[in-house]
């Protein structure tokens, strides 16, 4: 086993290797831009360290990661342009860069290529890790459809909303840690078991990355703070306290998620100190609490040393006390 | 062996009981209405009867012919958000009837689907499989992306023209029947002439659709005759035009392609007259012609019986004198 680090260089070194530009230039210019534009490499580490811990080498893994980033770049671009954003990662969204027709295609031909990165494993493997791939990519697009219905819905329910932050975000950390036991020929206990560590992982982490849009530090946290609140997204923190909060309060909090502001320093105030008084802040950080311990409990079940699972447990823990 | 018709009504009658709508309804909705829209179903069909003529019954091959159908749906509803199209069969198209958004991630899920069609398959097959798709797929986004980059150049080989209509339209012909042949389990040099054969004709049908779009009888071609005059849109027969014509006609004739006009039955009139008298309405004869021949010469290398030889040739002749 080796290190979270190393398994980031290796993956960067590999990445490196693929993203060459090919013919037509205006096809896959945009490609090798976005996946050069960095971002933490989460989920392909995730592949290559779950080889490792099934006891398989990295190295036969390097594809399946691959796929995973592909996928997952893919899924930005066509995102950005439904968004409708300008910047990813500090720079200009493809879209921005080239123009809407230029991302479509480009994101299309990375949802094929994704694929085409599990040609080298053999005809087994190959099936299980597409079937997987698909399985999660169509879970991905569902997620992604959810989420933009209930911008205009006035009814979603907390378990609506953790289904969609889990086929939005969550199944892709599962699948990305059983794409690893797949290439590592574990049993299918194991596959599956590392799935639900992942996917309660990935819930988690979604919760984490809500909690930390309202109360993250501004020095570190990587995106304006108070975002999903200028943005009236609807998040875990908002559905909460709509719950808790007394009618008058509760009509206030939705008054101020109908209107956009030019400044927003008020609202943010306001909106933060519902969360607060609400008690939906804290019962945020709980459910953070929750799904993580959710997480470890399913590592009980897998046949690994007491080693390996301490390490898949810093992991977790580490990503649930980032501030970042 | 059946006859087309009975493969189009076995392919049709399989298709609506698979386009059923899921939830969320606002992603799958529109994906049930694509695929119900019609159209000739003449790729599906070509999958059937090719897993006939190499000893399959072509029940086995309904989930592969249904992934070549959604495959070109997909690609119909993203190239009509970039092409700005209104209407698709004389229907509204998907991003027009709902939105570009819905457009996108409905094509994006479809295109998913499309792989999943091929989980019933043995692990051999559904790899084989799989990887043509995937070639064939990037195949045509690089074959739309040189056809996005051909609109802003004014010099356009005819070689590059060739390229571009295989990549954007024949491999997918041949594709549609190596599936057949693949489901077949025939012999890889069964696969690889079918393979051929498909490509060459899909060249001839596509330039057969050039020569339509301006010389099409307009009581029974489908489409508005000149449309591609109209939209300037550099074809074979205008590319062999302006080949063939003296520097004066030839700058005359890119003039008349450089204009977006009001009224188009001067310019479709002068143009037509440009395409006959510069030989390359009968030059692009010639060539639907060759690559039929071509296409016919590689069933001569086919390990199948005269009478199924004779039955690809019907259909392939039939196709190529079609008004329609």
């Amino acid at each position: 086993m080796q290190n979270i680090l190393s398994y980031q260089t290796a993956f960067t070194d590999y990445l490196k290797g693929y993203a060459s530009t090919k013919e037509p230039a205006n096809l896959y210019n945009p490609i090798h831009y976005i996946l050069q534009l960095g971002g933490k490499r989460l989920r392909p580490v995730l592949t290559l360290m779950t080889a490792e811990i099934f006891g398989s080498n990295h190295t036969k893994a390097l594809d399946a990661a691959l796929s995973i980033e592909v996928f997952h770049n893919f899924s930005l671009v066509h995102d950005d342009i439904m968004d409708d954003a300008p910047l990813r990662r500090g720079q200009q969204t493809v879209h921005e860069k080239w123009d809407i027709n230029t991302g479509i295609l480009s994101g299309d031909a990375m949802l094929i290529m994704a694929y085409q990165l599990f040609e080298n494993y053999n005809p087994q493997v190959f099936q299980s890790l597409a079937k997987l791939f698909s399985k999660t990519a169509l879970e991905v697009c569902e997620g992604q459809q959810y989420d933009v219905d209930f911008e205009t819905r006035d009814d979603v329910t907390i378990p609506e909303y953790l289904k969609m932050i889990e086929y939005k975000t969550a199944v892709l950390v599962g699948a990305a840690m059983k794409m690893g036991a797949i290439v590592a020929e574990t049993s299918e206990d194991n596959q599956n078991s590392i799935y639900q560590f992942g996917r309660l992982l990935g819930i988690a982490f979604q919760l984490q990355d809500d909690y930390l849009d309202a109360f993250g530090d501004p020095k570190t946290f990587g995106k304006q703070v108070g975002g999903d609140i200028i943005e009236n997204k609807k998040t875990y923190l908002y559905l909460k306290a709509l719950q808790a909060l007394d009618d008058s309060d509760k009509h206030r909090l939705e008054q101020l998620f109908s209107v956009n502001l030019e400044d927003n320093s008020d609202k943010i105030e306001t909106v933060k100190q519902y969360f607060v008084a609400s008690g939906s802040a804290e019962a945020t950080k709980e459910a953070i609490k929750e799904y993580t311990n959710k997480a470890f409990e399913v590592l009980d079940t897998l046949s690994i040393s007491e080693d390996k699972k301490q390490m898949l447990k810093t992991f977790g823990t580490n990503l649930m006390t980032r501030s970042v």
